[in-house]
């Protein structure tokens, strides 16, 4: 079990900016969250895109804005859980609450801050007959560790970013990479598309263009994809791993069972302290609504600072909370 | 008559990045303040302080923050009045304003933003026999335009930063420059005092430490500064201009006088878009009050963000807003 001073669900650029607002009145933070690294949508969705209207920043790129915030809150020591999804919350005799992911983590922590962005973002699945049969027995939708597929034989499906980083990325770990996409171009950055043509040329990697999974085949374990040209006869690939890459979408997951306010698919926050309806839970960034929310990243910031203010009597019940600069007092590092 | 969308009373961080904000919906936005230069707080009381909080910089020196909103605006062309102050406001028949300045500036807008931080910086004023009556004739508080003093006779006061910094600078112009302190060390940087002791050593400026300017003298504009010596006797100083630099002491001026709810020197809003009591003024930054108020940078670039979003309305009546993002749209410049 973990044991923390405020458990933060979604490592974003909000929730890692909380950590630090948090460490200034010298909160502990753990953060969690659904992909396999920090930076929310920045680093999932476009880690290479500008964005500018980040305050005191014309324009930064969205990966380097994630690298700063990991910077400025590094001395605060936070700890994180990535690639799993926060599942339960239940709340303890004594008010504290205890938060369970679907990987067997057990955090207790005094408050909850759900900095969640969109919701997890769930990997949209194709509609393949099995396909759910075989999650976690060779169909993943994400790679979390890359040894996974040493040696092994991996199917790939997809023809974004993420379908072509990984095919060039495997080639080297896998015993036999093979790349599934329906079209004959990419989707993905040219010069990376390039270089999955060039692995295929050489012979490193298998690519199927115009063709889909139909379907999967194996006893206990996946061990056959049937993949289905658009021209051409069924070919059955033996596989150990199909990994289909087909983008994110949002979903607000199990954080809808907890008993919180919602507006649509937004929870309700008080803009005092954004705190929601119910006791040491709090909502921050773009998962929250409340009347003129914006869905900036820069008014996450300003929630993430009031938080941790309404947060502090749940940590420090005895302790008068004095507001300092850190202009006057600096980042006091624990 | 200078005609805009948007007057910002004050041009510290946030009505600076109200400008961002502001342009991102085509509004275009004309500043003013009392002191001198942009910055606010930051440039005139400790530009060389590293910041800390500012979210994404794990540490900014508070000019340099300056530098990147202005740069940041610069696609907006922002106008600027400074070294005056807002001292009236008048509406029209239509709900547009007009707002003038002591400098007979006059602006004429659909909506006013106060983003004045602490008030306007008034600066201390030392008790001197007739200082208020030689003000504008020869007693200055600030130095707006160094020329002024080119080739005259320059009598400062003060101890700290401003009254070194402008020693040495005002060394190579003035025809003599004589610097009056109290004590007989400086509580400005260590470099700078060094420096002063050096032009004073060689003969380029007069130091008069352990002293105190106590009365002045002249028939239409300053003739003579007399300066008590705490063992000494006194002595006149002939004198075209006299500046004590004692700091700038925060009021809220004429704001005061607007009917603008208030709860003690803080200017009540609504948080939904930072909107007064009064139709039209808005309120941003360190200057406003509300539920859960914290006087952080971070806190009024979102006051910020939703001001624009509620000026809107007023500045384009008959257009729908629509809330585009910049990762998406980028920064359309006008």
């Amino acid at each position: 079990m973990i044991t923390t001073d405020i458990c933060i669900v979604g490592a974003g650029p909000v929730g890692l900016f909380a950590v630090f607002e948090a460490g200034l009145l010298k909160m502990r933070c753990h953060l969690i969250d659904v992909l396999p690294q920090v930076g929310g949508q920045l680093s999932e969705i476009y880690p290479q895109k500008p964005i500018y209207d980040i305050p005191g920043y014309p324009e930064i790129n969205a990966q380097e804005l994630v690298t700063r915030l990991m910077e400025q809150i590094k001395p605060f020591h936070p700890g994180f859980t990535l690639g799993e999804r926060v599942e339960t919350v239940d709340r303890q005799d004594d008010g504290s609450l205890i938060v369970k992911t679907n990987g067997q983590t057990a955090v207790s922590c005094q408050v909850l801050v759900i900095a969640g962005g969109l919701g997890c973002f769930e990997p949209r699945k194709p509609d393949i007959d099995r396909l759910i049969e075989f999650e976690g027995k060779g169909v993943a939708y994400m790679v979390k560790d890359p040894e996974t597929f040493r040696n092994r034989q991996v199917v790939l499906a997809g023809g974004g970013d993420s379908a072509l980083d990984w095919a060039i990325y495997l080639a080297n770990i896998a015993a036999r990479v093979t790349l599934i996409h329906r079209g004959n171009t990419f989707r993905g950055t040219p010069d990376t598309a390039e270089k999955v043509f060039e692995l295929a040329k050489a012979g490193d990697i298998d690519l199927i263009l115009q063709s889909n999974v139909t379907g999967l085949d194996g006893r206990e374990n996946l061990e056959v994809v049937s993949v289905q040209g658009q021209q051409q006869a069924l070919t059955l690939l033996p596989a150990d791993h199909f990994i289909p890459l087909f983008g994110l979408s949002p979903k607000l997951g199990p954080i809808a069972n907890w008993g919180l306010n919602m507006d649509k698919s937004a929870i309700e926050v008080n803009t005092t302290d954004f705190s929601t309806n119910v006791a040491r839970i709090y909502a921050i960034g773009d998962i929250n609504t409340y009347p003129g929310k914006l869905k900036l990243i820069l008014c996450g910031f300003h929630e993430a600072a009031l938080m941790a203010q309404g947060a502090f009597k749940y940590v420090y019940p005895d302790q008068k909370l004095s507001f300092k600069y850190t202009t006057v007092y600096g980042v006091p590092e624990f």
